[in-house]
């Protein structure tokens, strides 16, 4: 996907002696976040190892961090973990292709000692992968996996409700500790670093530029803003500052009702090949439009022809049979799906809108599992945002959209036998933003190529 | 349903020269709504006729009304007309059970003109019925033997997006003359009507109150207000006067949204099984609850173990099969059925709640088809209103709720050859208080059994 890019794609060689003792203070930060990446498609060797979320590059954290972080779900279990670029070579374990997926231009295996060490090279980076809640042994093993590749005792950092309901035997099954952290809280820390942090992680969606992105490094202005985060319901959170957030609503409307009824109601096997299936559909085969019950538009009150009055509406008719076979043989799988991906997505959108006007927020940030960088689904978030604040209100998205919480846990980790704790999110934002500028600089100073 | 009691229903003896010539302005009301009373269901001669929506007897409107009123949804096409009991053994038009529905004491029949005659017979009644929108040439049908019926022309006075899309064809079927009302308008003219007009129409529900009456005749009480429509599709109509009301909103799941994906989900070939359905079913077979997914309560947040996290949240897992068959083998068609109904109900109660949050309004008035006088579905709206205002709000539900739109077009009735219009409606609300009381206190006086 070439709109995956990223202003820090290509190999960097750098003097990273004099840059680590000179910008940084690594007392103070224990997971060096500086400069970090989205790590771009096109670098991974194997696109087929390309993992389904961008991994993030921290070209500066070169040991390997103590802790990982999961967030467990209704629906979706998450992880994310730190390995660094020289750890894969050196590891005995044989990791599959999850962990082990290289990038073309990890020339660890080089062995030169010249100027060519790549910026990814020297540091290493952070993982994401998520599995079926339902699945939970599978990922037990992948922990396992993890531990042994590792090769040492682990602490995870652990958060969703599964943190909670699978604690016991979590730290049973692997012998670890495991802090659980709020999920709420977990999600606002996530979604700050992503803001704040990365760059060409938030996105404006609009079918002509699908991809426009925010990077709003300035901290002091992403506040107040409400999070929307879509995993199997919906929660809504209302954030003031790093530490003030409320939930304010939710809607048991989510991810969990589209992929439910859609197992019902057609063959897919997959959210993937459902959402699949939702783009070649036609919802005014099963939606009933005002054209259909005006005849045209009802201007009066400003309704068009094709505003969907009701969602499954043309359906239940005596003329479509009264059996249910029947009656199914009317519809198309492709159709059914279009219509219920919007039906969920813009119900999500207005109950967003409503709050974020009872709160008066300008800014809504989407995450969670469901939106997957599916165009349908931001085109009607966004769609339904700009529509009810008549484009007062913006929709951001992220490309790590599934991971906020699982992210914030991560960023929380404090593993046993560690100093005090310590890590970007504790520094002061001036002291960040001064240490991100010069490391931004010295980059730019230091590519050899664009 | 002993619950449908009525103030007013037993027959009542009365002098009615003297009370219509000295309460009434008979040039000033066309149609003479005082006294009127929902006739209650233990008055029908033959149960099995007695009609879906009760008849409301209005007692001193004595002569025929020149037009009917029909309300075409999306669909349901609506009807309203008046009919005075004597007519029904005058007129020769075998009418069928939906017109000549006797009630007990009707006893036109009686020929003797002792004071016996009730004030049932001596007026007449406003009948309500309804048929699917796709079965118009029925519809039409039902309003020409109506119009056998009357033996005369009548006008009709239309509403809904049918008035707009059947127009041309009922006005040639029919040759008759048609005026168009619109929809939002005729919502609230007949919402204020019902009110204001009609005793034990609109309630609060609760399990153990399922229909505590709520009597407010005084209509300067009556605004500001919340219209929450619910029939095919949802409107949200925020009422601040008579005449000043604007469409706030609304939701494409409604009823058309139940019914389609019950049809395709269910055996059931009506709403009405579906909803019977419903009865019996358990959510928590298919919904993920907060307890399901975190092992107790969320406390931190408020969210209890029961709360629903996911409508349809557990059907798409993996262990339910990898084949659509075996999927729906895994679940009930009781328990899909209350689910979907707890999703449809509370997604429209929570949006009315956060409109009228937004605009201020402690009162919320649910509408439409929708709701039928089913216990769960009225349940879930009051639950979610309480809920969510934390008592704050109230929701308050309709016996003639899926008759709004048409009431309203019938009270805007103005036929051809009448005078200038003028009916209760077009009078000061203070007049209509004053001639109401003396109403009231004249039944009072001549009642001859409670």
């Amino acid at each position: 996907m070439s709109t995956f890019s990223s202003q820090l794609n290509t190999p960097i060689t750098l003097d990273s002696d004099t840059l680590s003792s000179k910008i940084l203070n690594p007392g103070a930060i224990q997971i060096n976040f500086n400069g970090a990446f989205i790590v771009d498609d096109v670098l991974y060797e194997d696109s087929d190892l390309a993992p389904e979320t961008n991994d993030i590059a921290l070209p500066f954290q070169t040991h390997e961090i103590s802790h990982i972080a999961i967030d467990i779900g209704g629906s979706l279990a998450k992880i994310v973990y730190f390995i660094s670029n020289k750890s894969i070579n050196n590891s005995q374990e044989d990791l599959g292709p999850q962990i082990s997926k290289k990038l073309i231009h990890d020339n660890s295996s080089d062995t030169s000692e010249d100027s060519s060490h790549s910026l990814i090279d020297q540091g290493g980076r952070l993982n994401f992968y998520k599995i079926e809640t339902e699945r939970i042994d599978d990922f037990i093993e992948f922990i396992k996996k993890l531990m042994r590749f590792y090769d040492k005792k682990i602490h995870i950092m652990a958060t969703g409700g599964g943190a909670h309901k699978f604690h016991d035997r979590i730290k049973e099954e692997l012998d670890v500790e495991i802090t659980k952290e709020d999920e709420m809280e977990c999600l606002i820390v996530g979604l700050d670093f992503f803001i704040t942090e990365i760059p060409n992680e938030v996105f404006l969606y609009s079918e002509t530029n699908p991809m426009q992105f925010v990077n709003d490094t300035n901290s002091s202005n992403i506040y107040p803003y409400l999070l929307v985060n879509i995993g199997s319901g919906v929660s809504m959170v209302k954030v003031t500052g790093p530490s003030d957030f409320v939930r304010v609503g939710g809607s048991s409307l989510g991810g969990g009702t589209l992929w439910g009824l859609l197992s019902l109601l057609t063959d897919a096997n997959s959210y993937d090949e459902m959402l699949n299936n939702a783009i070649d559909g036609d919802n005014s085969n099963v939606d009933m439009l005002v054209g259909d019950i005006y005849g045209t538009d009802y201007g009066k009150i400003g309704l068009k022809s094709t505003t969907i009055a009701s969602s499954f509406g043309k359906v239940f008719q005596k003329q479509n049979g009264s059996d249910i076979e029947t009656r199914r043989s009317k519809f198309s799988q492709a159709d059914i799906s279009r219509s219920l991906l919007y039906a969920i997505s813009n119900n999500i959108g207005q109950i967003a809108y409503l709050q974020a006007k009872i709160h008066g927020l300008e800014k809504i940030y989407f995450g969670g599992s469901y939106i997957r960088g599916h165009p349908q689904t931001m085109n009607t978030l966004s769609y339904a945002i700009n529509f009810w604040s008549e484009g007062k209100k913006n929709a951001y998205f992220l490309r790590h959209e599934g991971y906020l919480g699982s992210v914030g846990a991560f960023l929380k980790g404090q593993p046993m036998g560690w100093g005090k704790r310590k890590n970007s999110m504790n520094l002061s934002r001036s002291d960040i933003n001064e240490a991100m500028k010069e490391v931004k600089e010295r980059l730019t100073e230091l590519s050899v190529s664009q």
